[in-house]
């Protein structure tokens, strides 16, 4: 007899695989699509081309919705002097450890000698969130309830100094936003709080096409120097959370800290309630992690820098001018039409390299819809489509009007599987029905294996609210609190971990 | 006989005006238009709503035509650690007395004393510009003849410390756009060099409304590190010029120093030629100081974060619903209208104040347009417009219908009136005529008087080219060598400064 050989794996465009090796995996897929490197200076990445095309959308669809709920950009000292900083003793201790300081002004000495020279009176650090530096310009600005509310929208580097690394995910430098807003009463603060974590989760949802759970972080996740901190996590295809964003109710701790105080309409001087919310680079890195495949990136098309890429099959000059203007004359078809209110993003690569070479290459960038244009589509007035979500099928063959005509819903529906199916995981993943401690230490195991194999993912369990009780345990797992959802059931009994009655509902997860 | 009262200066929005104090009517400029602040950060800005969103106009405006161009986005860390700055020892040198110097990566030591702690193995400094980190990156990047031309651009902040410093013309950290390119030939490199000058210059023309003089800095005003430095000057109200922006040839200094190496056609290894080239923030300095008048600021259409402000007059609650449903109409009607290709931008300022209070608060911030709108203009369809040119002019009062029909018309106007006011004054304080030294001296006075007033401006003569020879002189009157501008005369005689034959005509002229 003869041995049938093994079944052989379909080639990726992506080695390894999420089930070889998922960390790995995760960095192969941003070089796969050229979206971002690391750089020679420490734990500061560069991000490419196609990486800063996503965030330039991710930025103008956030910006369009802070701005059409009321708020107005402006832009804050990137340094931050150390008796500024604290002045609010839980912030300045929650960043001491991780920031960059800056001491001198010069780097040459009177000898000619490149050395740090000109020392400041005082050190300043790079910002790692400008609460501070903001609320040193509030305080100037607020005088009166006339000038409440005040809103106000940074995009902004910070840097963090941070051990460990990982592009987009975890870098010293990155971009964001930060909003900072200042209100005459604790009411109207809540409200903003919660109306701007509201444009996240909407936004997560239309633009990035990810779900997520939102709640509130417990006390000692907050962010430092806030009264609550809610979140928005999401589940990455390995089962772990990522913490996508945050807006906090900083209750009145900031504005007695810089004094941001108003007359109210009684006469009396009162405190202002300010609120801080932001999200960043790392929405990037749950994108690629939330929506990737095997064959690389894969892209809602609200943020696909292109959303069609067209690549002619050119083979001998005196085919080539036919085509390009064919392909010029179905890309302007394209153009024409909108998605979400604008013209659909279309690019002709007419690069000298082989047709295949470039469709695979935008296959790894996740471009939604690639078309294939050669002699024969030309005289047929067609052009042959690949589906990014759909590789496994042919190439389907269809008129080029036909195509112009349903362009709109070929996006739509690809916005509405990537949504379904990164909804799907989030579903398959969590265990609602863990109630015991063991039961909860067998689900996460040692945490030792492929996390992306592993079925791992969120525990939603009652708790008993008492951190420091389970402190120790959770870290031995490595797993953490990611927050208290608001969707709370209806019933709770016991603490999953304590046994004692619980509080409320948490999500624990291991987390990026 | 009584004796007849001097004439009574008219009333300006601004104290002081342009004639009493020039520097000091600059800052109130900008602090009546609510556009920037300095912080209590030395030497850095906060720049408010006003003054970022016309920064975000021109940062759109600019990247269109990058991109139009060719030009991708990109983002490089804020980093240079001293080893990759001192690569390139002319441009270290140009920079190292300026610099801001991170040492630490902690601010809190082993005590829990709030110091600088974790010394850093190398010093960084945060970017004064990028062309180490960029050229760091573009060595990676850069392998084939095939990976070029290279054309990538950064928004970005930049990190210049400053000593003596002034709202938006000079201030430590400042906004800024810096284009890095490589080519495989100094004739590629030098095209797009040039290209890139004149896309600042119609930008600076259409956009900003201000002529400039475009021309070749000297090799004493050049970029540390270029091979040649191109420049656009403007000239500011008091006769001052300002450098708005500049492009630079590199040659293969940069490529050298990071190794930027490709293959050619012909196999063998070669460097790249790069360019590098922006503009900052500086912009608006120099916007403030050529376009506003003794109300404040006047703004070019394209670049007012609103173009048109409606201001209702409401007396009574009665009156205030059928004039806000009026506004809107009118606002309506406006926004459905386009000026450069967008929907004309319109603000309702409904705000609990007086209507003239709210009138002269958008003429300081220098709105195109400014409508009132009563009980009797609804009654008879009409607005009363103040064009914000003419303010001498009484209100016109006309029909709504009539302004929309002619509101792109009269934005057209707005921008062409205020290049032509600029364009008469670089003319009016151009000297053409001053061939020998004591007229040049006497020309430029020892400066001690009011700029504004002592009707000075640039100076346009033949020059020997021996900058050493005539720096003792120039620095004494506080002259510099501007340019050699691109128009050149067809004779040119002698020096105006040494009497040795002339290389080229130069402007001269006092700068900011």
């Amino acid at each position: 007899m003869t041995a049938v050989p093994a079944a052989k794996a379909p080639k990726t465009a992506i080695s390894p695989t999420r089930a070889e090796n998922y960390p790995e995996w995760y960095q192969q897929v941003i070089r796969g699509a050229d979206m971002a490197e690391m750089s020679g200076v420490r734990g500061c990445m560069v991000i490419k081309p196609w990486g800063n095309g996503i965030w330039e959308l991710i930025k103008a669809d956030l910006d369009r919705r802070f701005k059409e709920t009321g708020h107005e950009n402006a832009y804050f000292p990137i340094f931050i002097p150390l008796s500024l900083l604290q002045k609010e003793a839980d912030h300045v201790e929650g960043f001491a450890k991780e920031m960059a300081v800056v001491t001198h002004h010069r780097l040459v000495n009177r000898d000619g000698k490149l050395v740090p020279d000109g020392e400041l009176e005082e050190p300043m650090v790079v910002r790692p969130t400008s609460e501070t530096i903001i609320g040193e310009a509030f305080a100037r600005w607020v005088k009166s309830y006339r000038d409440l509310p005040l809103l106000i929208n940074q995009w902004a580097n910070v840097v963090r100094w941070e051990m460990r690394t990982r592009l987009f995910l975890r870098t010293a430098e990155f971009l964001w936003q930060e909003g900072h807003t200042a209100h005459a009463s604790e009411g109207e603060a809540r409200e903003e709080t919660m109306k701007m974590l509201n444009v996240y989760v909407d936004f997560y949802r239309d633009v990035m096409a990810l779900p997520c759970i939102p709640g509130e972080k417990t006390p000692g996740e907050r962010f430092p120097g806030a009264v609550n901190t809610y979140t928005f996590e999401a589940m990455m295809q390995d089962g772990k959370a990522l913490q996508a964003g945050t807006s906090h109710y900083l209750g009145q701790n900031f504005s007695k800290a810089a004094n941001i105080s108003f007359q109210n309409k009684s006469g009396e001087m009162e405190f202002a309630h300010t609120t801080s919310w932001g999200v960043s680079t790392r929405l990037i890195g749950g994108l690629v992690m939330g929506h990737s495949d095997d064959d690389g990136l894969r892209l809602p098309p609200a943020i696909a820098p292109q959303q069609v890429v067209i690549v002619p099959i050119l083979r001998d000059e005196a085919e080539a001018t036919r085509i390009m203007l064919y392909c010029e004359q179905v890309a302007s078809q394209l153009r024409g039409q909108n998605y979400l209110g604008q013209p659909v993003r279309v690019k002709i690569d007419s690069r000298d390299l082989p047709g295949p070479d470039k469709r695979w290459q935008w296959i790894r960038k996740g471009v939604p819809l690639i078309l294939e244009i050669g002699p024969r589509d030309v005289e047929g007035g067609n052009v042959a489509l690949t589906r990014r979500l759909d590789l496994a099928a042919r190439k389907a063959i269809l008129p080029a009007a036909q195509l112009a005509a349903t362009v709109a819903d070929e996006l739509k529906a690809c916005h509405e599987t990537l949504y379904r199916q990164a909804e799907a995981l989030l579903e398959q993943r969590t265990r609602r029905d863990i109630r015991t401690v063991e039961d909860f230490k067998a689900y996460f195991g040692d945490g030792g294996e492929n996390s992306f194999n592993n079925g791992q993912g969120f525990v939603r369990a009652p708790f008993c609210g008492d951190e420091d009780a389970v402190a120790g345990m959770l870290k031995d797992m490595g797993v953490t609190i990611r927050c208290i959802p608001f969707d709370q059931p209806a019933a709770l009994g016991s603490c999953v971990l304590t046994g004692k009655p619980a509080k409320y509902e948490a999500v624990f997860a291991r987390a990026y």
